[in-house]
């Protein structure tokens, strides 16, 4: 399933984006005056073949695992938080389901790695690939053929979504410790140095945060993944969500559905997706830039400007879901708005 | 009346931020991990005297009005697209009608100086000073009276909307050629030199913009306004449109009720405002950052920190309508998320 659905990632739709460009020129607007909102409309078009795609069926899907790393101290929150959370995501109490509910969007929350039991329920995908990963300073996180299984997780959660006529998703991660693999992905595959990307996580001190560098030093030094080989780095440092979120981008991608990128587990999930299929950069949008030091090299890495810059550090897709309104506005006024000859206002001098 | 509400305008209401930030502290996420959010809640908070304030009656008043010194040749547009864009917002084919659509939020137009008569529309308000101002390189732009008035009419128009149960609003501007007042006073009031705060506007070329430097560096030689005299200021070098602005700042403010700063001309009427009363600045929240160079020192004069940097340079309140569902998912996220307690998840190690 990998490769099929790498295969069948194509570039961007050039007329689309053309006449998407040729449609902002004539709209009651100086050039360009949309900024962003114009470049957005404009990727949009080519992510969906048309100027005009439909964007009401949202779905924020939150990717969930426990990491054997947290045995080295590097989170300020008990790994137990992350079923806690998974369960206040399913009763809707978390500010993702907030931040959804207020962008028109339903949360999916799909468990590829949480280390509990959790309840049937039917906003819950369960796809466990084992109970959290394996402490990344002894020994790989997993095996080559889980990272595939939590990649393919992803697509299939997306698919499912996109057969029942999805037009914009996020991406969202759950899993106490993730910052810590999310450090190491960015490490190897942008080549920055360990110190330069890690940061405070969920809110550890300094001497916690020493710890954390030289944790991801010794699981780099111990696992030597190869930068040239992202399945590698993800099986050796990464983590199930991680996985799942590359796959739920490269499923997205392969469906030319939008998807809108969240903090910093998700775009270490977005590096593995980019070094897999470099043209799934393409249907990629950065909701916004974490406080995390290392999420600004991972999005100059993928060439990716986010629209907010708000300070969050919280994953959970919430920057993602706070993001949909902005991507709806841009192929909105694109299409709303009235041209200069529709509405007889006067062009440039 | 610009007295009786500048006296109105008390300080943020210091208990209920208080409650806000004791709030936030027990939702169930890391402290802080919401960054700029959770900041605008306790703002809001502060503002409105509750952490749960209703924010679904919303407008975007946009004040428009002409500039006599257009006749200089400093906009790439001529002043005839003022009331055509009037005629654009009162049909809703403009990109204003269209985002605020999409922000749940109604457009009210308020015209202070457009050179042309309007037809009666009830989403039209009325109170011309003047058909433009006069050209500020031969004398003031306007009277002191005449600033006086453009700024109670943007108070009798907030008032007026606060009155029929407002909650949340932005500001807006239409006016060829107001760039240019907008960069005359920001030079004067922030001490900026004025190639530093003068662009290029809806996109005049480089020597148009030498030209708009040299015209603005004129009406300062000839009019010398009085940093200290904010209405002088408004006076010599300013709009009606930005005065109106001003009103409608001072008037929120007054009315305890939260105003999105737009752009670049917003944010010099922003400035007039904070100048005449300088606890109306805790009431504004900046929408987001203009590609004008003058905007950003705008706003660091005045602490505001935006919430987009999204390239816009449109005005029309577009940037603020925009920003509404950030504003709205910060005290949302405050009120509807569960606690630690209520979601039984544990805190820190």
């Amino acid at each position: 399933m990998l490769e099929k659905t790498i295969t069948a990632i194509t570039p961007l739709d050039q007329k689309a984006m053309a006449a998407a460009q040729d449609r902002q020129a004539q709209l009651t607007k100086p050039t360009g005056a949309l900024g962003r909102l114009e470049t957005l409309s404009v990727q949009i078009a080519g992510i969906t073949g048309r100027i005009d795609p439909p964007l009401t069926e949202r779905v924020v899907i939150v990717a969930a695992g426990d990491h054997g790393v947290t045995a080295e101290g590097i989170s300020a929150y008990p790994s137990a938080v992350t079923p806690q959370m998974v369960l206040n995501f399913l009763n809707g109490g978390a500010a993702i389901n907030v931040l959804a509910r207020q962008a028109g969007a339903r949360v999916v929350v799909l468990d590829v790695g949480v280390a509990a039991d959790l309840p049937d329920h039917p906003d819950l995908i369960k796809a466990k690939v084992a109970p959290g990963t394996n402490n990344f300073t002894k020994g790989p996180a997993m095996t080559r053929n889980q990272a595939i299984q939590a990649i393919e997780a992803g697509m299939t959660a997306v698919t499912r979504e996109a057969e029942q006529g999805l037009h914009l998703v996020g991406t969202g991660d759950m899993g106490i410790g993730n910052t810590t693999p999310s450090s190491a992905i960015c490490a190897v595959l942008t080549g920055a140095g360990i110190a330069e990307v890690t940061g405070h996580g969920t809110g550890i001190d300094d001497a916690a945060w020493q710890n954390k560098v030289m944790v991801i030093q010794r699981a780099l030094d111990k696992n030597q993944p190869d930068p040239q080989d992202p399945l590698d780095v993800l099986a050796k440092v990464g983590g199930f969500e991680i996985g799942a979120i590359a796959g739920i981008i490269l499923g997205a991608a392969a469906n030319r559905i939008p998807v809108l990128v969240d903090g910093f587990i998700s775009t270490a999930g977005a590096l593995i997706a980019a070094a897999l299929a470099p043209l799934s950069r393409d249907y990629m949008i950065a909701a916004h830039r974490s406080v995390e030091p290392g999420h600004k090299i991972m999005q100059q890495h993928l060439n990716l400007d986010p629209i907010f810059h708000l300070d969050l550090r919280l994953g959970e897709g919430t920057g993602a879901a706070l993001a949909m309104p902005v991507v709806v506005a841009a192929t909105v006024t694109l299409n709303e708005m009235a041209t200069f000859s529709e509405a007889a206002v006067s062009g440039r001098l």
